[in-house]
This record gives C-alpha cells, sequence and structure tokens, in this order.
C-alpha cells in the first residue's frame, strides 16, 4: 500500500473499493471478495488499465472513474519534451480495457478536454488531479441525487420488496451506488421489506460483492438463482426489478450485465416495474440504438470453471457475452441525476438529454 | 462393486449411469462429474434412499428406476416372518427422499401393487426383480418412442438449432434421455446444427452432465449461463426450447427444474416453441394443476457455495426452490410415448391420460 503523505493540492478521497492517495490509487481486489479484502496500489495507467481488464475494478462508474485517476498518473510519471503525447497515449491504452461501459469513455474525453486547456505538464498535472477528482465526488452526488429521482418516482406508501441483479452498489460506482443506491435508500427510508439479489454468472457479482455490500450496511437481502427470478416475480412478491446500466442510447435502449434483458422481459409479463438506474455519463447520444452498442464477450473459462474450479470439460465451447440489450420498449423508467424518462423513447430521452 | 455373479432370473442391465447387478444397485455418482467417474455400489434400500436424497442419482425417471431397484433390495435382505412389512416400511422411506418428481411414486406403487400379488418372499423377491427390470426397460423404451414424437410433431425441414436446460439425457432416465433424447435423436438424423445447453444453477446439472454426455457422444453443444438465454433466443438462432419434467398435472402444468419457467415466458415472448418431454410416469392426473405440486427447497448451501467453493458470505439469507411450475398456457407441446398433447388443457390431457 502506498504511504505516500497528501501533498498541497491532493486530497484524499475514498469509498468502500477505491481509494486516491495523491500519486497512487488503490482499489479493493473485487476478484477476491467476499472472503478476502486485499487493497492493490496502483501509480501507472498500465496498471490502471490491466485492473480494469481483469476486473479488479468493475461497474461502470467505477471503471470511469478509475480511468480518469490513470490519466493523473500518466501525466505524473510522464517526463520530457513530449509528455503530453505521452498521457495521449494512456488514454488510448485506457479507451481499450473494456469495450461496453460508455462511462469509461466519457471520463477520458473529459480528461482530454481538461488536459487540452494546459499549457505546461505541471499545469496538466495539477487539472488532472482536480479533474479526476472531480468526476469522482460529481458520481457519489449523482448517484444520491439518482436515489431521490427513483424514490419520488416510485412513490411508494408502504414497505415493498425489490429484486437486482449484479453489483450497482459502492463497490461499482464513486460511492452509495446506483440501483443498489436506490435499495439503499428505500432502507433508510423504512420502505424496504427486502431486496432479492440474482448470483449473477458468470462473474458471480451478486452473491459475492451485493450480498456482502448489503449484509455490511445491515440491509435485508436475500440470495437467488438467477433462473429462480422468474418464479419470485411470479409469486408477487416484487414490485420492482431495478438495474444499473453500462450505456444508455439515444432511443432509449439499454446495455447491461447479461440477464438483464431477461429480467425486463420478465418482469413486463409478471406487470412488475422495470427500473434502469445509472448516472448520465452512461447516456451515449451519439448512438441511435442498442444495436450499435459493442457487446464484450468474455473468454469461456469463466462459464467452464467456477472461479478456478473446473465445472465443464475444458474443451467445451462456450457463449459468454457479458452483457446484453434490453429495448427501451421494456423499460418503465431511466433514472438518472438529471431527473427520470418514464417509459423511455427518443423524444423523451431527448428531452432530458438533448 | 459387488462382484456376484449373475444368477437365474436376474439379468444384467445397464446404462451410462446405472447397472443392476442381480444383489446390488451400481450408480456413477452424478455428483462428482465431469471430472470423476466413481461408482457407488448399494445393497439396501435405506442406501439408495439416501443416494436419491444426496443427489449421486437425479433425473425424474432416475430417480423411479432407482427407487424400484432399492425396493427389490429390501425384499432380497428381508427376514423373518414380517418381511413384508420390511419391504413396505422401505418403500415408505424411499417415497421419502425427494418430494417433487412423481415418477418415485409412480414407480413405488408399481413395486408395492406387485408386491401385493405374492404370496411368499421368495415369489415376491423374483417377481419383484423383473417388475424393476421392467420399469428399466420401459423407460428406455420409452425414451426412444418420445424422440420418435417429438421428430414428427417438429417437422423440421431442415437443421435447427435448440436449447436445453438441466440434464435430461442418458444420465437422468433409463438411456438415451428424454428432452436431451430428442437432442440425440435430431443429431442421429442430420437435423441438428447445435444445443445450447443453460448451465443451470445451482447444481450445474448442465455444464457438468449435459455438455459431458453430448461432447462423450460427439452432439455439437455450446454452454451457456443460464442468463444469457434470453439473448440467445433473442438472437432468431433457436427454434425450440426442449426440457424434461419432474411432474405434469392433469391441466399440462409441468414443475421442472428451477429456470424452467423463465424459459417458457422467454421463448412464447420471442416466438420460440416451448417442448416439454417425459415419459407418461412423469404424468399425475390426480393433480389438477400445478399450484398442488409440493416444490422442493434444497439447502442454501448449494448457491453460497458452487460445489465445494464459498461464494457469498455463510450468514446470507437464500432462497433456493429445485423445481419452477410452468402454466400449459406457455407449452407448445407436451411429449410422451404415448404421444402429443399440443398446446396442452385439460381436454388435450384427458384424452391422452385419461
Amino acid at each position: 500500500m502506498s504511504q505516500a503523505p497528501a501533498s498541497p493540492g491532493q486530497r484524499l478521497i475514498g469509498t468502500v473499493a477505491m481509494r486516491w492517495r495523491g500519486t497512487s490509487l488503490e482499489l479493493l481486489d473485487q476478484r477476491l471478495l467476499p472472503d478476502q479484502e486485499i487493497w492493490l496500489s496502483l501509480d501507472s495507467a498500465p496498471g490502471v488499465a490491466d485492473a480494469i481488464r481483469d476486473m479488479v475494478v468493475r461497474g461502470a462508474p467505477a471503471i470511469g472513474i478509475s480511468a480518469a485517476y490513470g490519466v493523473v498518473l500518466a501525466a505524473q510519471s510522464s517526463a520530457g519534451a513530449d509528455w503530453r503525447e505521452q498521457v495521449e497515449a494512456a488514454v488510448r491504452l485506457l479507451a481499450e480495457s473494456r469495450p461496453t461501459a460508455v462511462n469509461l469513455f466519457w471520463a477520458l474525453e473529459r480528461m482530454q478536454g481538461r488536459l487540452a486547456e494546459c499549457a505546461t505538464r505541471e499545469d496538466a498535472i495539477e487539472q488532472l488531479v482536480a479533474a479526476a477528482v472531480e468526476i469522482h465526488e460529481d458520481d457519489l452526488a449523482a448517484n444520491l441525487a439518482m436515489a431521490d429521482h427513483a424514490l419520488g418516482h416510485m412513490n411508494a406508501q408502504k414497505p415493498i420488496s425489490v429484486l437486482t441483479h449484479c453489483n450497482t452498489g459502492a463497490l461499482a460506482t464513486g460511492g452509495y451506488g446506483t440501483a443498489l443506491g436506490v435499495i439503499r435508500r428505500l432502507h433508510e427510508t423504512g420502505l424496504l421489506v427486502n431486496a432479492f439479489a440474482d448470483e449473477t454468472r458468470p462473474w458471480l457479482q451478486g452473491s459475492r460483492l451485493t450480498v456482502w455490500e448489503l449484509a455490511r450496511d445491515g440491509i435485508p437481502v436475500t440470495l437467488n438463482a438467477d433462473s429462480a427470478a422468474a418464479a419470485i416475480l411470479a409469486s408477487g412478491k416484487v414490485s420492482w426489478v431495478i438495474v444499473g446500466a453500462d450505456r444508455i442510447t439515444a432511443n432509449g435502449d439499454v446495455a447491461n450485465k447479461i440477464g438483464t434483458y431477461s429480467l425486463a422481459v420478465l418482469a413486463r409479463f409478471h406487470g412488475v416495474g422495470f427500473m434502469v438506474v445509472a448516472p448520465s455519463s452512461t447516456v451515449d447520444m451519439a448512438l441511435e440504438s442498442g444495436a450499435e452498442i459493442p457487446i464484450e464477450e468474455r473468454d469461456g473459462t469463466e462459464l467452464r470453471q467456477v472461479r478456478t474450479v473446473p465445472m465443464a470439460p475444458a474443451s467445451v465451447a462456450v457463449f459468454n457475452p457479458v452483457f446484453d440489450v434490453t429495448p427501451a420498449g421494456l423499460i418503465d423508467a431511466i433514472v438518472t441525476e438529471k431527473g427520470v424518462v418514464s417509459r423511455p423513447d427518443t423524444q423523451g430521452m431527448k428531452r432530458l438529454f438533448g
């Protein structure tokens, strides 16, 4: 772990899974949760890119924030006349770490914009630190605003149960959470009976992260197999399915963790509300619809094994898309810090994000 | 392993996962597949009941057959004047091993009926062996007939891809398979492009058993996460979802492995055919609808761990139903050895099974 003291102009800002130490980024290694809480200290942009690719850090907003700090590290370690080219090369490297979440590209563009305004390396370092911390703090503030908007939209008159997928909590964001932030807020205001958490194969973000995070904060949670969600919805126990997003297109289509689309179809079939909660940095108005979103496929080993334990024969063919696309027509509400798009479509999206 | 020679009136009959040895039942321990192929030799009814409860053997038809052999073992080890009561006690014990699959109760009733016809212990042993072998051989023959009926109903004009859930193959039956038997037959007749196999959490019957069994027989298979099935159906690649059943009620509702109901909703949404394949011993005309089927919930450890590897915190609450109920209205065809009930309802079921 970095022991560097905070120097002037460098603040210590941290969440449950990410700490900026002024000259290094500390990440809680989410691959080892919940059994081990090990922090990795990164002091270079390639190190941050590896951590994103290898899923030390995951969750669209947390990826964006980490990448922003990665750009700072690149500026700090740059040297010589071509220091600016070195930082820009680091930006390109970071952009290649994961293909689907747009927050990554959004954060890198914001960092590039700030870089372009700076004449000297010293100025750039100072400005980039400020920009990264701002992205981090803005994300946390956005989480809190989303929770407000979501509860207003739900207008629950009595305590309800909800179902969520993957991890969208403090671990996946600048703090608090997007979909999980809404669940957190429901609990804080006495409106939560229970949160059902899909285990979320193949990476088990639900059983390893969501359940760990909610239990840590004393929020009632029940773990279920992904395939049991339909039976839970059929039981009538759940009022809302609440999920995050990795990219939202101009027509309101949503790319999110594999299984989200399945839940959207099931929620519609059972008359259960389906809510997507994400910062506006997830919205990509440059893409017309979900058909244009690149969907990352990860190695089949994630399915052939569970963590390091072999399950299926090593030779079996595997289809392992990490995300799927939910068409806007199946979504009841997209909630961002800017407000709510109810029954999203191109018009509704344009009103809030145009 | 039992080394007992086959004696007169005792035949050696075996499948890929089950061998009757005359005075013992050998079961391939399905908990250890695909990494280890270990056979257990059982010579008592309590041993068979334990094997069913602990899922050494699973799959509704295979459970029924195993229980039948368990009754034989009880008769063989019975002694004294109350030998008949001893066998009947064993029947009760076996009946309590799993609650949902009706084939178990069907097989035990058939064995009890045969027992009632026998005056002496010696006669009973001979008759019960014959009855158990008959149940076993009938199941295999039924599998083959189901495959015929299913292919006739599908009437595929060119090779198709299908998606299946859990394991319904030779491992789950007297041989060949129910839903997997149909896939086997599609392959044998040149009509199969690819079988997508849900991994089937929590017990991973798909990745551990289905994939192992299909690969062994050179049948093209691709493994996917349960939650990826929706995206696969949306891709238009799959013509039929084909599953087995643990119990079918008088109105055509189907209890089957958790996740089946989810697939039925998804298949309907995407306009993909949904076919249930099971022997008529799975049909329970005594129950009016799926609401009356007892649904087994297994220990939460199955979700907190993957096999023996901890995933979630040990204290987390878990909802772990092993089966769900698919209403008849979502099913395009129920295929048994007696024929096909298309768009099942009470009338259609009565015509074939009344």
